[in-house]
């Protein structure tokens, strides 16, 4: 029995990770978790599962849950969120808060030694050099949740990174892929949210329309298997059934292959290094998928990508002004303030604006991620 | 530096284990080979590797090498080649015969304990449950060297038999994959030798053409990996790029894909658990390449596929007489004998006059090898 404590159980990749835990319930147990504002949720996973801790938003629903299970631990606010995290009878952390207040959870919990599946993209790409020096010294294993590096992370089973040569990344190409980047002039959010693949949350289908999204997995997958960017390529695959592969220096490659379903990845990260079965996954037909395609990255007409690359390679605080300028020009996108590629533009103009400071602290990060929402929101 | 024992060097397999072999000469040596008699050949690799043991198949042509290399020791013949197969100072056996004269020679290197990479598919398909029966004993390790069994061997590298939903064959379709059986009548010999995507030898390109190879590999698949017939299937895949995959009971596909390129699996049975470059393989390029191709099998289309899984799930001496009868019928049209689609009919006819004998000794298994060839000589 493996003992969960869950981060962001109401996002796309918290109530996955609840369909898991429902659907095996003689191996995993829901021990702990955390929900934002959604308190009728909250509820109602509590009565499901009666975890023994539970963190909200805010205190008032704190207050709220607190009166309504006086038998459960109840916390909030980032403080709770920490709390949650390093929660002493979990097993494993899954860490699935969208953005970067699940960075210091995360370094808590790798510093009281807990294995973490992360979805949790900002953690790695912002602060992607203190969490594997703590990761490192804790000797602490991090478990891609996301499919791209699960797929990578199952590819390397078994064999030894000085083998690798380089790892390929598949991209869907988002909602937009078939378009120009004059057809993109005026697309719309309805548009922009209509993924051919995956249903997923808001942010990251934009970020899957943009590109921006494979950039920061570039920025993760630099840091999760510790491979320079030069040996990370983005593979145009629209099917998204090859979720990532590796090439190794003998010229063969791994991969891995399923229908697009975020519970195969999680599930792996909760019972790795063991896999138990998942009836309930609509498995992979190859035959009746018939034709798989694959077309070179365009980095023209995908701007962020490149900006991705280019971030991630000056490093220091660059992937923080990356992240935190793309948060915000997608915010504005998202409420009908800004057109499709006025995000690129002010993704563009923060980077150019921003002197990269190396090897940030926690509290430079945290700063400057402040300090380019504001830029950017300054340019609207 | 691994010292190599490589029977059937001068094959389509052997070949490409000596270029190996060159590539690679601080990691690899060949200490010992055979040839059947392409003796201007074994002169060419005795004086390029300096070898300490040469075996050839008839007495005139051992005094003849004997004679021109008094330093080496020659041997001939099967016991030759007994010798060769267990040769003390040799690390690793590569059996590249073809036929079932590679059978004896296995079973005698695995009871000295020798590592093996087995590209001899006569051994497993006809004595299968003597060679498992003995690799177990001795603790014998078989490295598979056929793409497919290469891919599905690198698949399961760190994951374990339990969790296996089911192994996945790919099969090019050979040289006729887009013909209707009506179109099968009257095709000749040189369009069967055209296969798309590998160059092999004869043999082994008529029959990926009439799927009997694919069967074989089915019943090898079998054995090697301890998997029933039911869990095992065969995908076409006319690219010939996803050598295999195994399919896990979570959903998930762990696939092996590159050009095809035999010299990359049998480097990596000769470099397993660890792998080393190989400069000049050509590396696969999904984007350059664009699409892959599946398609369901049709067993109609396909009688031998059906005729292999027939034979392996009934066992006993059943695959040694499909083995044999497609060999006799495949021979003879080479020859010019028979038409295309009466090594089918040959091969129906030796099965359903057959009378099995569960689980035979090696004699009873060449006892019914011999019988089945003349049984299928008489029906020319």
């Amino acid at each position: 029995m493996k003992r969960i404590s869950l981060l962001g159980a109401s996002g796309s990749i918290g109530t996955q990770t609840i369909d898991i835990i429902r659907e095996h319930p003689s191996e995993f147990q829901l021990t702990a978790f955390s929900v934002g504002k959604n308190i009728p949720y909250a509820r109602k996973i509590i009565n499901e599962f009666q975890p023994e801790l539970v963190c909200v938003q805010d205190q008032q629903d704190y207050y709220t849950l607190k009166t309504e299970f006086p038998h459960i631990k109840c916390t909030y606010g980032e403080e709770g969120l920490i709390e949650t995290a390093v929660y002493d009878k979990s097993d494993i952390l899954v860490n699935a808060v969208i953005g970067s207040v699940g960075l210091n959870p995360t370094l808590q919990a790798i510093e009281c030694g807990k294995t973490i599946a992360i979805a949790n993209k900002e953690t790695l790409v912002t602060a992607g050099h203190l969490i594997i020096e703590a990761a490192k010294r804790n000797q602490v294993v991090l478990l891609p949740v996301d499919s791209e590096h699960s797929a990578i992370f199952q590819a390397l089973q078994g064999e030894k990174e000085k083998n690798i040569e380089k790892l390929i990344l598949t991209a869907s190409g988002g909602s937009f892929r078939d378009k120009s980047r004059n057809e993109l002039e005026n697309v719309t959010v309805e548009e922009a949210l209509n993924h051919p693949n995956w249903s997923m949350g808001a942010k990251i289908t934009i970020d899957s329309a943009t590109m921006m999204n494979k950039g920061l997995e570039v920025i993760e997958a630099h840091w999760l298997f510790q491979m320079p960017f030069e040996k990370i390529e983005v593979l145009l695959h629209k099917e998204s059934i090859i979720h990532s592969m590796v090439e190794f220096h003998d010229s063969s490659i791994i991969a891995q292959l399923g229908t697009p379903d975020m519970r195969v990845p999680i599930q792996y990260a909760l019972t790795y290094p063991d896999r138990i079965p998942l009836p309930s996954a609509n498995r992979l037909n190859l035959a009746s998928v018939g034709k798989l395609h694959f077309q070179e990255m365009d980095f023209e007409r995908f701007r962020c990508l490149q900006f991705a690359y280019t971030a991630g390679k000056i490093g220091g605080t660059m992937p923080t002004v990356l992240n935190a300028a793309n948060e915000a020009a997608v915010a504005a996108f998202l409420e009908g303030k800004i057109r499709f590629l006025q995000i690129e533009d002010l993704i563009e103009k923060a980077l150019t604006a921003h002197h990269v400071i190396e090897n940030p602290s926690l509290q430079q990060i945290q700063e400057v991620d402040r300090e380019t929402r504001q830029y950017v929101m300054s340019l609207l």
